[in-house]
Order: structure tokens, then C-alpha cells, then sequence
């Protein structure tokens, strides 16, 4: 039996130098594009998408959100097809209403920002204390010495102090955290900025609400699929002023971008998923449950928290944890690339692969995004979905051509790959396969996704089905159907790995997980645009608009919360990828070169591992439970201290129920946030770089199958739930109506699933990539002064 | 940075010709217990512990069930103290009572026999074409030939052919299921022998009901111990009367035994586990849901059925689980015994250490015991749960000494144990440590899971107290507090491994594991106490005995639900031990000698290991929900059309219950249990040895979370619901009473966890263990045909 690793692991023995000759093989040819003009694309495409970014904004902000200005904005069509797609106007001259959507929209524009900046005060202070932490674990490792050292995988060659890889690294994850932030707030700003607008639009027909929401989502994925491009490419041209040839230093210095635009992931998908929570089960369950009135009711207090909450927790977190996948493969990438051919000879253009597939991706996009808002027209409701369908098969399509393309220009005919301590032969079309594979798991999942949490097919219905017994059977059902819905996104993502791993190694890995994220500003623009119609339909609703528009904004709405899920999806299926490859990264920089199961040092690290997703799913999950007590607290005194309320007589105090949203989620976070940032410190510093190695790949093993199950658990709830309410078919019908002993059960479902889907199941997400990717960025430390523990003994 | 193997592992290169010869140097001294004195002492010791469980058995049956000869029973008090413990006498001339209890009793031992019966038959199909594959799959190996062969491990010696080891293999294997078939049917005889009597009981007091129950499961415990232990010993003796010199060939076929042993445990848990719970769900939804009946009412047809779950799942279920533990660990530790100094220099003491710890299990349980039984008196209701927690500690610390004993007398202070491809040396006094460290984990574990499952402590208070706000919030609360409750016990596992493994690598797990399982005589007794207890409060309320003696088994069976969530703690913990050990055990056997994370065959392994659990579950969470949908509309069905069914004046037809009931949990048994057998076939042909240890490491680290959480999670949603109900504190009591929303709330998590706690959670031990143990037994198989698809492209 062979020991099953590939065929140039026998090679081990064999000294680096002789790789290194390998690879300056003049028969490995170059690439077709040159350095100067990479050096130019990828700046030019990033500004490109932030150009149409803007466009998309100006069209949405076309719609007035003055009453004064309504009758030219309606003049002004922004497709210049004058009313076309009017179904019919509705109260388009009711300046009241529209003050009012204005009011709600500044009010829950007001909530968001106000979370964000107390976020990013604690934001400030932890990314004080860690860069500084950075500085110190990694300018330690050579005891701050300001000397040049040998490179750890060239011996014979330079490189730059250990001191510099420390001042750059903290310098780079300030960068990707800053840059993290600056998307996240920005896509938060045109959501809110949109919703409302989305509400009015509505008045006019359903397509212009959905182009309004739609254009509104692209803005935010643009920005920050080209924002990240951009600032990437800028610093590394920055750094590489410093560090000259050694970039090896160079591209571990980088990967503090990874670490940084993570640690933002970490407030906006844990903080942001504690609040969104604890706002929509605090008024829930005070509004629903207690006091009978109906959801989005504008008597309820915590409305406009909950309202806050779609757009911290939905936008901004999913923004910010896409972000850190983007930023993560990118750098694990770039990583091995600088061991590689590409890096020991030098070679920019095949260096620089990974940021062009996500140029060609801006490019994609944009082409994709025109299908959703000029090339096709939706006309009537049922054509919402297979809309925002089409968006990820035709982006899919274009971008494999796309990676084809790149792959040809940008890669000379064959390389070398670094893979754990050998140099491994690859060719370009290998590596083309790589980013497509992990491009077309992508889309494998979606549709899983699709299928497992939309109420157009059995398995939600079965659930729905299942509360004619009750609430326990309906919980039984859909926690099956969410462990059911593992199986083949598990065996998708396990294909990719296979065939990227088979091909090229953890660089395989790293661009599976590109090519994953390569449509991201699609993936983002559809799945920003579900809460811009949840929003949209909440303002509708408070600002007591007709029955039609409220039917519209839910047929927005409803497609959203199936896009959600899909976006869900690729969240957790190219963060699997991603941490694999941050996983290989780390192992390759921690200068392992076997993680075996069979030791108990590993072992112990793998079962402990694979505890953690566990331990950190209670953890947010009695937060969610903590921050709703106490906005339930909250709620219950309004409606008691404040005489009118129920009547609609008096106005409730939105603002606390934000602040108290605001400050328990902040606090709430603490705890999860400390055991994600402790865990690789403590069991890196204590047991060493082997445990941690074993503790990465239970907890990546373990973890995505929790997130997976737990988002589409909860997703088929929401929409077992909405299949009972919307009652379209007999089967819907007879479990119906709202109010019946079935919808009754359907309620209790979707109340369980709201902290699964939303705040404990995406949360794994960051779990496993951020211990990963700060295990990676300490891994110097690790080698050199880890394993304290075992040292003892 | 070493790679982390132990320090033997440098010596690979070195043939094992020279750790032969290290192994026979005098200076390692030899076991002071004799080889004569070994052969005599352990059937010995088995046949106390027979004979103790027919002591027992007599005594329990002083217990008349037949009214004329009851005033002759109470005047033969057992225990010689006339009436001390009789608290009252309530209705004991009450000659109708009696008829019906024996008349209830008679219809739960009809069928429980039935449904045995009957799986028997589909399991005797089973047996037959297992066994046939195995006798095919091993006998391939070398091509059906009956020539001798080289040895696998001492290649200069002269083994038996790969047909003989087919064919004993095969042997083992039937005898191992029968051997559990035996046991486990022999548990169900005494419990459902003894539930009625144990009702009887309580009507002269609490401690003479528990006496009853206790002793019941005593017999249950002794015989399984005892019986495992003799069977073993006598087909290692008789296989050697073919193998003579052969041991590593004669313990390679004993490992049969333990598969055996493991695949009846595939019908016991996981049959009888959808058999409970679709009994249990199927009476509740129509009886205490739709008609407003009591549990356990007599006119609810589905009630015979369900108590007799409580006996084929919690009892013959739980018992073959333990059983294939215990027949796997012992299995596991003598096939790479026989590969190390004790098998090379034939030491048959030291050879047989593992069924000496088991001798002297039995002796120290047997002690345990009479603390219960004699030694101290029950007098209080709030003194079982004390006694019951006294037994586990009582025996665990009386078993240390008995560890310390067994190891000083049977094994010579260093001697060797093969460690994945080379000796490592060992000392007795480290062994001591690996077997006592899986002992005291075992405790661990249990304590900690009665922390979260008992409503003594804040845990299950806080989950009840959940329930104010809605059954949302008690099931969000109950699925945090599972997973939090895993935290401890994997440090505890964690902690076992990587003692015993440093301490004597995979030899060490398994006398570990053997350790953990080594007072199973005890455990068994307090965990068949359960449902005995459970049984003879639904027989008191069947036959309408008084509210006194109903709670007086009330009380007997609250300290049952704990104490089955430790048994099924203890039943996980030794589970993951066990496969470990397995697994360690298949690695070995399979040749290999690294399982790195760090290829793409194990890694895709992890993966879809990781997976396989969610599978599993989903697969044994839909069968009880179909099992439970046939029984709903059998029950409907019968209070549909029996007239005066409801009014108490006509009896529904309970055989027609328990019909359904077997025939629908045998049929959907087949689906999970298909995953189960066919894994390891399918991977180790298709995709080879490296991607089977993936998927056995993978699963072994997810599924024992998944266990304990969901058997945690639901043990505590039916102690919350029992704490409101019984309303012992202020708390308690502003929570109920029975019917309150509160209530309600919390019967919806009781209902949510039936199918988690008994069926999907505890199956999972069995998804692990055989998954493990069937791809040691195949191993010769998969190392040298399988791996197809790899090899083919």
C-alpha cells in the first residue's frame, strides 16, 4: 500500500535547490500576459466595478423620497420605457405615506449606523489590542531583531527581518479590517437607503420594486468585491516597495489582510447575528405571542430594531463574512504561490492569478447584472425567482469562460506548486479545472439549498405537513431535513477538494475556494437584495399601505428569503474551502509536513475540534437568548409605562430598543468571539503546532455540517411557515389558515430556527475560518515557541 | 518540530526481527499469575457471576404474582426484617389488583417475546448472509487456498491459511451474535418478569419496590457480563485447539466475536429503538393529544405497546449496545496483543489481561452490589437517586484496586506493544494508567451528564423556566444546553486517549475502553433499573392502584431517567473508545502506517465521515416519525371503530399494536442499518484503506457529539417537563401545574426529545462501533483488492 500522498512526496529527501532548478526549466514556457499589463488590468477592473457600483446607486436614488419631488421622479423612468412596467399606480400622489416611509427609512438608517459606530468602537479597541498582539507574538519569534535572515524555504537567499514580516503584518491586517468595515458600512448605507424606495416602487408594480432592490444589492456587491480587489493590489504594490525580491516575506505579510478583514467578519456576522436575532424574537414575542398584534405592527417598540437588524446582521454581516473568504483564499493563495514557481522566479503575472479570476469576476458580474435589470423585464410575480436563479447559472456559465481565459493568458503551460515541503509539478489546465470546480460546487450547493428550504418543493412541504400533529413533529421533520440536506453539498465540496487537492495541492484548495467566490458581487447583490425587500415590505406595512403593496413587497421578500438561503450556502461552502486552504497554508508555514491522525497529539486536537462548533453554537445561541430577554424586558415596559400605545395613539421609543439591541449584542459576543480568538493561541502555545493542526480539521470537518444543517433547518421553517400563511395550493390550504392549530406549530418552527439560520449557524463560518487563518498568521510563533505544554513533560 | 509520533517511531527502518529480540530479554521479568491459574480463575469468576444473577432472579421471584400464595410472599420477606421497610401496606389483599397486574405483565412479556421473536427471524437472515460474506471476502484474500502461509507481522514464521481465518472468523461471528441474542433476551425475560412485581412491591413501600427493580437489573448486568466473558474465553480455547502456536491468526479470527456481537447491537438499538419511540410518539399523539387521555391509560391501545419499548429498547437495546462494547474492546486489545511481546513470546496470562480486568469487574460489581441490596436500606423516596449515583462511585473506586491487583499479577513489569509498524516498550504501571483513566472518565461522564439531565440542578431548571415564553424558547434553550453538555466529556475522552495512547498507542485505548466497561455489571443494573421502574408505574396505573403507590413508582422512575442518561453517557463514552481502539486495531491490520490529514484521500474521508452521522440521524428520526404514523392511525383506527372503547367498557386490541409496532420499526431499520454495513464495503473497495480511516476518524469525531448532545438534550426536556409536573419548588410550582401553557410548552420538548434520546442519539454508538469493527474484520480484504476506483484511473 502506498502511503497515498502524491507521487513528488517521494521526492522529500531531495533538497529544495534542485526543485528550484525545476523550475527555471525553460521547457515550463511563460505567460501570454505581461507584467506591465496585469499590473494595469487589475486596478482598471476594480475601478470599473466601483464605477457601476456608483451608476447602480445614482439610478436608485432616482427615486424621490420627497413628497415635493415625487411627480418628476416618476417622469424621470430611470429605463426610459415611461410606465411600462406599471401594473397600475396605487396612491402614488398620498404624500403622506410617503413622509412617512421616508420617517421609518431615517429611523432604521439611524438604528444601523448607530450600531455600527458602537461596533466599531469595540471594533477599534480589538483591533488595537491584536495588531498589537500581532506585532508582538510574531516580532518575538527572532526576538525583535532587526536583522536579515536566512528565508525559511530558500536557506541560501535573504530575506527581510522577522521584525518587518511583524510591522507589515500588523500594517496589513489593519488594512483588511478597515477595508471590511468600509464595504460592510457602505452596503448597510445603500440598504437602508433602498429599502423604502423599494417600498415605493412597489406602488407602481412589482418589477420596478425588484430592479429598485436589486440595482440597490449590486451596489453593495460591487463596492466590496472591488474595494477588496483594489486594496489588495495596492498593498502589495505598497509592500513590495519595502520587500523588494523576498516575497515570500512579502506574501506572509499579506496574509494579515486575511486576518483582518476576518476579525471584522467575527463583530459582523456573531454581533450583527446576536442583534438581528434578539430584535425579531424580542418584538416577537412580546408583539405576536403577548399582545396579538401583527408583525412590522409600528405600535410594537422593537419594530425598528428588528427592522435595524436585517440590515447589520444580513447585510453587513454577510458582506463582512464574504468579504473575509475573499480576502482569506486570496491570501492562502498567495501564500503558496510566493513557494512556488511563480514566486521563486519572480514571475508577477502567475503570481497575481488569484486577483485576476476576481477581476474577470467584477467583469462577469457586471455583464450577469445586466441580464436582472435591463435585458430581461419582470412582468408578474412568479417571475422574481427564476430571476435571481438566473443570475447564478448565467454568472456560472460567462465565469467559466472567464477562468478559462485568465487561466490561458495569465499561466505559463506548467509549474511547480509548493506541497508540504516538495515542489509538484502542475499544468495550467489543471489549475484551470481547480477554480471551475470549485465555481460549479458553488452552484451545486445553491441549488441543494434551493431545493431543501424553498417551499416549491416536497421536503418543505412534508414539514409543513407535519404541524397537523403539532409543533414537536414539525421540529422533529425539520431538523431531519436539515441533516438531510448535508448530504450533497458535503459530497460536492468533497469533490472539489479532491480534484483541486489531487491537482495542485492547498494552491488547488485556495483557488477551488476563489472560484467559489468568484461571482461574488452576484452572489452578494442577490442575496443583499432579500432583506432590502424585507425591509421594504416592514415599511410598507408600518406605513399602513395597502393590502396590494403589501403582497407585492412579500413576493419580493419571499424570493429573498430563498436567495438567503442559497447565499448561506456558498457563505459556508467557500468558507469550508477556504479554511482547508488556510489550514494547508498554515501547515505549510508551521513547516509540517504530515498531520497524522494516528498520533494522539493529533487526535486529541481532531475530537476536541470537532467539539467546537458545539461549544460556540451554545454560546451564541443562549446570547441570542440573553439579548431577546432583555428586549422582551424592554417591550413589555413600553407597552406598560406608555399610556396609548396599544390604542396607536402613542408613539413608542424605537430608539432604546436599539440602544438596548446595540449594547446586548456587543456584549453578548464577548464570550463566542473569545473562545474563536483564544482557541488557536491557547492550543498553539500550550500543545503545539500538531494539535492545532488536528483542532483545524475537526472543527472544519465538524463545523460545516453544523452550519449547513442549522441554515437550512431554519430556512425551511421560515418558509414551511410562509407555505402555510401564503396558502396557494390545496395542500397549503387545508393546513391553513393563519391562526389554524398547523400554522400555530409552523410559528413555533420558525421561531426555533431564527437564532439557527441566522445568527448560530452562519457564525460556524467564522469559526473555522478565522481559527484557521490565525493559526496561519501565527504559525512562526507556534513553530518556533509553541508546545509549551509538551515540552514540560 | 518532531512530526509527534512517539519515540519508537524513528525505528521504523528497523526490521522487526530486532523488537523480537528485545522482547525476550530476560530482564522484563514475567507474570506472577500463573498460566493455569489464568485458565482456571477467569471461567471461574463467570460463573460466580451466573450464579450470582440466578440469586437474584430466585429472590425477585419470591415476589408471587399469583394471589393465593401472596400472604405466604410477604411473610417470606427476603431480606429477614419483617416488615422494617414497610412504610404502609395499602391494598394488599386487594385479590383483583393482583390479577391484573399479572394479566398486564403477561401481555408486555408477550410482546416484548413477539417483537424479539420476530426480529430474531430477520436477523437470523442477516447472520446467515453476513456471514456467508465474510467467509467469502476473507477467504478471497489468498484465493480460497488451504495452504500455510507466512506470517503478516513475523514473516519468517509459518501462519495458518487465510480459509482457516475465513472460516473461524465466521464462527466467531455467529457465536458472538448469539451470545447477545442470549443476553439480551434473557434481560428482557427478567424485566418483564419483574416490572409487575416491582408494582406489587411498592405497595409496601418504596425501598422493597426498588429492591425488586434493582435486583432485576442485576440479573440483567451478571448475565450479559458473565456470559460475554465465558464465551469469549471458551472459543479463544477451542479456536486454539486449530491455531496452536498461530495466535496472531487465532485472535485476527476472534475479532469476529466482536463484530458479532456488534452487528445484533445494529437490531437491538436501532430497531428497538424506532420500536420504542413510534410506540411511545404513536400512543401520545392520539392518547394525550387528540382523545385527552392520561399516559399509560388502559383504553389507549397503543399502551401495551409502548411499554413494551421500554423493554426491547431500553433494555435488550441498551444491553446489546454495552455487549458489543465490551466484546469489541476485548477483541480490539487481544488482536495487537497478539502481535506484541505477549503474543510473540506467548504469555497467556498476559495475553488474556483484558478478560482478567473483565474477571475482576465481575467480583468488584458483585461487592457493589450488596451496598444496594443489603448493606444499606432505601427508607425515602429522596434516597434512590443517592444509592443509585453511591453504586456507580462505590464501584469505580473498589474497581481501581482491582485494576492495580490485575495488573501487578498478570503482566511482567515491561514488555512490548506493537505500535503501527514497530514495538514500543511498556511498563505494567502504565497500563495500570490507561485502563484506570478510562475507568475514571467513564465516572466523569456520568456525573456530568446527570448535571445536565437531572432537574436537581440549574441546567434542566433553566430550560423549564424556558418554557414561560412558548415551546420555541424550551426547545432553543434544551438544543444549547445538549450541546454545551458535551464540552466536559470530550475533554474527558480526550484526556483518556491521549494517556492511554502515549502510555501504550492503540493497546491502550482499547484496555481504556475495557476499563470504562469494566464495571458493566453494575452499570447495566442501574440502567435496566429504568425502565423496570418506568414499567411498573405504567402497570400500577393500568390496573388503577392508588395515587400512593403511583407516586411511589413516580419516584422510582425519576431516579430511572437519570440513570439512563448516565448508562447512555457511559454507553457514548466507551463507544468512541472502543472504535477508536478499532480503528487503531484496522490500521494496524491494514498495514497502514500514517493517516494524514494532509492527502486528499483522508481528507475526503474526514469529510464525509464527519457527514455520515447527519445522515444516520436523519435516516432514524424519519423512521420513527413513519413508524409513529402507522401507529397513530392504528390507535385512531381502533377508537373509531371498537365502541365504548373511550368509555372504559370495551379493550381495545392491544396485539394488534405491538404487531404494527415490530413490523414497521423492523422495516424501517433497514435503511439506517444498510448505511451502516455498507460503508466501509463500499469505501474500502472503491476508494482503499487511507479513505476508510478518513471516514471512520470522521465519523467517530462527529458522531460522538451528535450522541451525547441529542441524548442529553432530550433527557433533559423530559426531566424539565417532569419537574414541572411534579412541582416539588416555588419555581416548579409557578411553572405548572399539568396543563398550564408552561407545561404544554414543556410536554412539546419531552415529545421533540423521544426520538432524539432514544432512538437517533444512542444508534449513533452503533453507526460508529460497527463501522469500525466490520472494516477491522474486512481489513485483509480492502488492503489487498480494494481501492478500485483509485486504482483504475
Amino acid at each position: 500500500m502506498s502511503s497515498g500522498k502524491w507521487e513528488l512526496r517521494i521526492h522529500r529527501s531531495h533538497c529544495l535547490r534542485q526543485h528550484i532548478a525545476v523550475t527555471t526549466d525553460p521547457g515550463m514556457g511563460a505567460a501570454i500576459l505581461s507584467d506591465l499589463t496585469t499590473e494595469a488590468l487589475i486596478p482598471a477592473t476594480a475601478v470599473v466595478g466601483i464605477a457601476f457600483a456608483l451608476v447602480q446607486w445614482v439610478l436608485v436614488s432616482r427615486v424621490s423620497l420627497s413628497p415635493e419631488k415625487e411627480a418628476n421622479g416618476a417622469g424621470n423612468d430611470k429605463n426610459g420605457d415611461s410606465g411600462y412596467l406599471i401594473d397600475e399606480e396605487e396612491g402614488l400622489n398620498d404624500h403622506n405615506v410617503v413622509v412617512k416611509c421616508a420617517e421609518i427609512q431615517r429611523a432604521i438608517s439611524e438604528g444601523a449606523t448607530s450600531f455600527l459606530f458602537t461596533e466599531y468602537q469595540y471594533v477599534g479597541i480589538f483591533m488595537a489590542i491584536f495588531a498589537i498582539l500581532i506585532f508582538l507574538f510574531l516580532g518575538s519569534v527572532e526576538g525583535f531583531s532587526t536583522k536579515s535572515q536566512p528565508c525559511t524555504y530558500s536557506k541560501d537567499k535573504t530575506c527581510k527581518p522577522a521584525l518587518a514580516n511583524a510591522i507589515f503584518s500588523t500594517l496589513a491586517f489593519l488594512l483588511g479590517g478597515i477595508t471590511s468595515v468600509v464595504s460592510g458600512f457602505l452596503g448597510m448605507k445603500i440598504a437602508t437607503y433602498a429599502n423604502a424606495r423599494t417600498t415605493l416602487e412597489a406602488r407602481k408594480g412589482v418589477g420596478k420594486a425588484f430592479i429598485t432592490a436589486f440595482r440597490s444589492g449590486a451596489v453593495m456587491g460591487f463596492l466590496l468585491a472591488a474595494n477588496g480587489l483594489l486594496v489588495l493590489f495596492i498593498s502589495i504594490n505598497l509592500f513590495k516597495l519595502y520587500y523588494g525580491d523576498d516575497w515570500e516575506g512579502l506574501f506572509e505579510a499579506i496574509t494579515g489582510y486575511g486576518l483582518g478583514g476576518s476579525s471584522m467578519a467575527l463583530f459582523g456576522r456573531v454581533g450583527g447575528g446576536i442583534y438581528t436575532k434578539a430584535a425579531d424574537v424580542g418584538a416577537d414575542l412580546v408583539g405576536k405571542v403577548e399582545r396579538n398584534i401583527p408583525e412590522d405592527d409600528p405600535r410594537n417598540p422593537a419594530v425598528i430594531a428588528d427592522n435595524v437588524g436585517d440590515n447589520v446582521g444580513d447585510i453587513a454581516g454577510m458582506g463582512s463574512d464574504l468579504f473575509g473568504s475573499y480576502a482569506e483564499s486570496s491570501c492562502a493563495a498567495l501564500v503558496v504561490a510566493s513557494i512556488s514557481s511563480f514566486g521563486i522566479n519572480h514571475d508577477l503575472t502567475a503570481m497575481l492569478y488569484p486577483l485576476l479570476i476576481s477581476s474577470m469576476g467584477i467583469i462577469v458580474c457586471l455583464i450577469t447584472t445586466l441580464f436582472a435589470t435591463d435585458f430581461f423585464e419582470i412582468k408578474a410575480v412568479n417571475e422574481i425567482e427564476p430571476s435571481l436563479k438566473r443570475q447564478l447559472i448565467i454568472s456560472t456559465i460567462l465565469m467559466t469562460g472567464g477562468i478559462a481565459i485568465v487561466t490561458w493568458v495569465a499561466l505559463p503551460s506548467t509549474f511547480t506548486i509548493f506541497n508540504f515541503g516538495v515542489q509538484k509539478t502542475v499544468k495550467n489546465w489543471e489549475l484551470f479545472f481547480c477554480v471551475a470546480i470549485g465555481l460549479w460546487a458553488g452552484l451545486v450547493i445553491g441549488f441543494v439549498t434551493e431545493y431543501y428550504t424553498s417551499n416549491a418543493y416536497s421536503p418543505v412541504q412534508d414539514v409543513a405537513d407535519s404541524c397537523r400533529t403539532g409543533a414537536a413533529t414539525n421540529v422533529i421533520f425539520g431538523l431531519a431535513l436539515g441533516y438531510k440536506s448535508v448530504i450533497i453539498p458535503i459530497f460536492a465540496i468533497a469533490a472539489s477538494i479532491f480534484v483541486s487537492f489531487s491537482f495542485a495541492a492547498m494552491y488547488g484548495i485556495a483557488v477551488a475556494a476563489l472560484g467559489m467566490l468568484s461571482t461574488i458581487a452576484t452572489g452578494l447583490a442577490i442575496d443583499a437584495y432579500g432583506p432590502i425587500s424585507d425591509n421594504a415590505g416592514g415599511i410598507a406595512e408600518m406605513a399602513g399601505m395597502s393590502h396590494r403593496i403589501r403582497e407585492r413587497t412579500d413576493a419580493l421578500d419571499a424570493a429573498g428569503n430563498t436567495t438567503a438561503a442559497i447565499g448561506k450556502g456558498f457563505a459556508i461552502g467557500s468558507a469550508a474551502l477556504v479554511s482547508l486552504a488556510l489550514f494547508g497554508a498554515f501547515v505549510s508555514r508551521a513547516a509540517i509536513s504530515t498531520v497524522d491522525v494516528l498520533t494522539p497529539k493529533v487526535f486529541i486536537g481532531l475530537l476536541v475540534g470537532a467539539m467546537l462548533p458545539y461549544w460556540f453554537s451554545a454560546m451564541t445561541m443562549k446570547s441570542v437568548g440573553s439579548a431577546a430577554l432583555k428586549m422582551v424586558e424592554e417591550v413589555r415596559r413600553q407597552f406598560n409605562t406608555i399610556p396609548g400605545l396599544m390604542e396607536g395613539t402613542a408613539k413608542p421609543d424605537y430608539t432604546n430598543c436599539v440602544k438596548i439591541s446595540t449594547d446586548a449584542s456587543i456584549k453578548e459576543m464577548i464570550p463566542p468571539g473569545a473562545l474563536v480568538m483564544l482557541t488557536p493561541l491557547v492550543v498553539g502555545t500550550l500543545f503545539g503546532v500538531e494539535t492545532l493542526s488536528g483542532v483545524l480539521a475537526g472543527s472544519l470537518v465538524s463545523g460545516v455540517q453544523i452550519a449547513i444543517s442549522a441554515s437550512n433547518t431554519g430556512g425551511a421553517w421560515d418558509n414551511a411557515k410562509k407555505y402555510i400563511e401564503a396558502g396557494t395550493s390545496a395542500h397549503a390550504r387545508s393546513l391553513g389558515p393563519k391562526g389554524s392549530d398547523p400554522h400555530k406549530a409552523a410559528v413555533i418552527g420558525d421561531t426555533i430556527g431564527d437564532p439557527l439560520k441566522d445568527t448560530s449557524g452562519p457564525s460556524l463560518n467564522i469559526l473555522i475560518k478565522l481559527m484557521a487563518v490565525e493559526s496561519l498568521v501565527f504559525a512562526p510563533f507556534f513553530a518556533t515557541h509553541g508546545g509549551i505544554l509538551f515540552k514540560l513533560f
